[in-house]
């Protein structure tokens, strides 16, 4: 972007998803200025998000365009919130413009999940790639699709739900309504599920200490298989071939050139990537894993927000 | 195509992919004006292309250019075929130069089933749509992925494998050395495993007309499913229903506007399209299920060599 005063522009990108709003003001090749975290209600969405604008704004007078990733599906031709777990739909129906006008500025909104592959795609993991499959495990498995620099999100805004291929036609259910899809054994939840099952069967006296507390997160469970922990190494490791399934069916359909692995689960590290990548060769095309990479996200939590300010550049 | 003299060009297509290599003449818009069938051995590919060729353009002498389907991975970049179980490298290495020299013909070369979704895509039961998915179940179960109307092959030419996705990650082993493929339960030769293991499993004498003969197929299976046989209408839609599993995950992953079903297999019609469609809305996001239509293929076991033709028209 040419600017004749020397000064670019910056962007601002905005991360819902979470109980914490997460906000990065990044330079126009996406570079992190300054980062926000606070806390947000629902039903105060709007005026926190005009409130933490303004304060930004006061202090960086060149911000020139807003992009917010919103956990709900976008449409982004309308600009409308067409569906959300999280957002009442009271909240969502004129969220777009209700945005602008809080903050006096242009503003892109997109899915989160599509604004954190957007975001590793430009200035992550995905850099120097064409195409690139993003996927985001947490508390649910979610994906996108870059295909030629830009988001292929298909008929109606959905693709990428890699979180939700059937990897065992006769597995449990989903809250999608599906049975045995990824998400039901690969997701945070679902690991501490399967860990619970698992020594509840077994007895927990000398399988492992998360036994000792009953309330273990898939964080403990990563953290205790990196302290040498038998039993939580077990389940990170089956859980990332899981994903290694997910991953090889991607491949086999897409042959893609890179897979970018994102979402808290990936916290585990070496742990579970070195299992997803053992599995995806397992089970993949020969040439169709030898033309990927797989690879971690770099952006950690910041994945959104900074996707979401570039979706704000980019649609300049 | 304009053409001053009033004689539209016309076009050729050959399918190489089964032991019968089909030929079909079409005008510019895809209409069949001469149908071909030749035996044909590896050998003499050359020479018996060459021979077809110069009898149609005796006749014909309007033909502007040739497509042949292939039934091996084709780099259409360096017009090589890279890889083919049915034809032997000493063969496959100059294809696309001795085509061109033998025949005098601009010449196209594609992998088959790409061939037959670009066909169906022009002019069969994809067109109209911006965006489609082919899937092909016969001997084996193989797919092709058209995004934006052009044939989108991935990073490598292997995109559009929906046969080798995982759909039960405990499943048998495959020939492509994965577990559970959908082709391992789903494809011509696998249904009629299924069935032989059930008939055995279950003493044959009161379960199907079927048992009376051992070596059936899975056409004879669909022909006894149509005459009222309860055992193969029941493989029938069990087969189905591992199809639509496949085609919910293509759903999800990729929340397409229209799946084409084509291949020997899908000759059983409605008993197998309606538990296909079942099962895919079953496991579907339901957004992406109603941002689809799913349909039988239309151009029946021209689908290759009307593909072919189509492509050489579209190369010009």
């Amino acid at each position: 972007m040419n600017n004749p005063s020397g000064s670019a522009a910056s962007f601002l990108g905005i991360d819902l998803s979470g109980p914490t709003m997460r906000t990065s003001l990044v330079t126009s090749s996406g570079d992190v200025i300054e980062r926000r975290e606070n806390q947000i209600e629902a039903d105060k969405l709007v005026s926190k998000v005009a409130e933490v604008v303004k304060e930004l704004r006061d202090s960086h007078p060149d911000i020139a365009a807003l992009g917010i990733g919103i956990p709900g599906l976008v449409n982004r031709q309308t600009d409308r919130v067409i569906a959300s777990r999280d957002l009442p739909s009271t909240v969502r129906e004129e969220l777009h413009s209700e945005f602008m006008d809080a903050t006096g500025l242009r503003v892109e909104i997109e899915n989160d999940a599509n604004a954190a592959a957007y975001g590793e795609y430009v200035v992550g993991a995905g850099r120097g790639s064409r195409d690139m499959f993003y996927v985001t495990i947490g508390d649910g498995i979610g994906g996108a699709l870059i295909l030629d620099g830009k988001l292929w999100t298909g008929a109606s805004g959905f693709a990428g739900e890699v979180g939700h291929i059937t990897i065992d036609t006769e597995g449990i259910e989903c809250e999608c309504g599906n049975m045995g899809c990824l998400e039901t054994v690969a997701s945070g939840p679902n690991i501490v599920r399967r860990a619970n099952e698992r020594l509840h069967r077994d007895g927990t006296s000398s399988l492992s200490r998360l036994a000792i507390n009953k309330n273990f997160t898939a964080a403990d469970l990563a953290h205790e298989a990196n302290n040498g922990d038998d039993f939580s190494l077990m389940m990170i490791e089956r859980t990332g071939k899981y994903i290694g399934t997910g991953v090889a069916s991607v491949l086999n359909l897409l042959n893609i050139e890179k897979i970018v692995l994102g979402g808290g689960v990936m916290d585990a590290g070496d742990l579970i990537l070195k299992p997803i990548i053992q599995e995806a060769k397992q089970r993949a095309f020969q040439p169709c894993f030898e033309a990927t990479q797989i690879v971690a996200a770099a952006l950690g939590p910041d994945a959104v927000s900074i996707g979401a300010a570039m979706l704000a550049r980019d649609a300049a």
